[in-house]
């Protein structure tokens, strides 16, 4: 898979079933209807009734989806995990509710979703110069990972690069420069990773680094630097020292490169969608759809 | 000035001359070239006499340019800056010498380039989706910079746009949130930089922060998300909380979102160019025009 619209085709196979919480957000309803009509999922709407009936008729589509009662932003968000243990949906979406009270219930120890591995965020862009998918991970969960945290987080974005059919995807540990520099402990933690993978303490996947962002993806300027290794100039997955660094090239390939991006939080039982308000559409799509496609495939 | 177009004419009238430090490099000498074509600067090729002239004859272009002849790295790197220092230059720029060895001469007690500011980095983009030069700093010199060398980090930056015509940029202090919080110690320094700003202890610009990367550059993005105030959808300069976060954004720009990128090192008596190795051909041209137009008026 090397654009969205692949992910589309396999993801409505499957059918699978978002459950918006917080559903009295007009914006995310339209999101959500926008990937029905796409036939990328089914959605069930959980939150005020008659709110959220205001809102389909707004759009002029009233009992397009199935509405389950909720009171507040804390029963929405207990109703829609439990759902989705039940099998009832398969992702959750983030409404309008705050992510730290979804986010809450879905790591509940009673009635939650945790599967015992660490949460984190993967950003995914459809990379027009690069001919692949590239993902960037964590710029939106962890604030700063420890090295235990990083080996999590790589964890979890190279399972779903698995599932995107890339079955051995190559993990660049980034920093500012592509040598180990004491100051940078930064680049000593890359470098520590790398050798983990030697040592098979991580695998499914090739990891590398210290490398910078230039070298871990394009092959020409891995070359002018010298940088050798099955990584440099070819990495999938980008792993970034902190939320900001993180954050800051999502953004960057989303407000300056135009890359189409989605977004998605990994980790637990089932793939939580989070999007923002002021994401183009589009980019609200491609994170539902990288949701659909993160369901295990035995649920 | 909008484009680096803009920048080479107003440059062209000044005939600033660059000291290329370790002119071995037949790299650095094809830029400077490029540069000296353009009309930009002229040059003057500091290193080994026999190496330089065998690279000027290679390039079709002997005599074309003064040598000085240093032994080695750390005398060509003190000629360069006794140079400079004479008036015989007025740019230093990095050659075949090793950043230290050179910034090491630059900021030399006795015969140096200090002038008391801090040394940073500042990178300027051509953003042509934002039709303005943006500022990047710091994504190459502080590697972690405290709250007192953010605000030296913003002066350069200010007094640098200030020599692009723009008399009051508006500086963005950015994480990856827009709100302050005390687990993001980079979104409270934020906010100390922009209550620095209120108080008048940073002047000639406007700062504010924390702002996140969109709201910080995209109008639409800080009306969706309610972020107010002049900065916000309007920044000229970006402030980063580390190296690694600036470098990344200065390296999206560059490899995704193709823009024109120059960068400069700010705070010395003279501006210093350091170029690598993997910049395109038009980002050397870029850096060293940065150069020029750096250049005390006065001076």
């Amino acid at each position: 898979m090397k654009t969205f619209k692949d992910i589309f085709d396999q993801i409505r196979e499957r059918k699978r079933k978002i459950a918006l919480v917080g559903a009295e957000d007009l914006e995310g309803i339209k999101a959500v209807n926008e990937a029905s009509n796409a036939g990328i999922v089914d959605a069930l709407l959980i939150g005020d009734e008659k709110k959220i009936k205001d809102n389909l008729a707004q759009l002029g589509i009233a009992g397009k989806f199935d509405i389950v009662h909720a009171d507040d932003a804390a029963s929405a968000s207990e109703t829609g995990v439990k759902l989705v243990s039940e099998g009832k949906a398969d992702i959750l979406m983030k409404g309008l509710v705050k992510t730290s009270i979804l986010l809450k219930a879905t790591l509940n120890p009673d009635w939650g979703l945790r599967s015992g591995n660490l949460l984190s965020h993967l950003v995914v862009v459809e990379a027009k110069d690069y001919d692949r998918f590239i993902g960037i991970t964590d710029g939106g969960m962890i604030i700063r990972p420890t090295l235990e945290q990083k080996v999590e987080i790589i964890k979890n974005a190279v399972s779903f690069f698995h599932k995107m059919g890339n079955e051995m995807p190559k993990v660049a540990c980034i920093a500012a420069v592509e040598v180990v520099n004491a100051d940078m402990p930064e680049t000593v933690e890359a470098a520590q990773l790398a050798t983990m993978w030697k040592r098979k303490q991580i695998s499914g996947c090739v990891v590398d680094g210290p490398l910078g962002f230039d070298n871990a993806l394009d092959p020409r300027a891995a070359k002018i630097k010298k940088v050798t290794g099955e990584v440099a100039g070819h990495a999938d997955i980008l792993l970034v020292p902190d939320i900001h660094s993180g954050n800051f090239i999502g953004k960057s390939l989303d407000y300056c490169a135009h890359y189409t991006i989605g977004g998605i939080v990994l980790g637990a039982k089932a793939p939580v969608v989070i999007v923002s308000r002021a994401d183009k559409a589009e980019a609200k799509l491609a994170s539902i759809a990288l949701g659909a496609l993160a369901v295990e495939e035995d649920s």
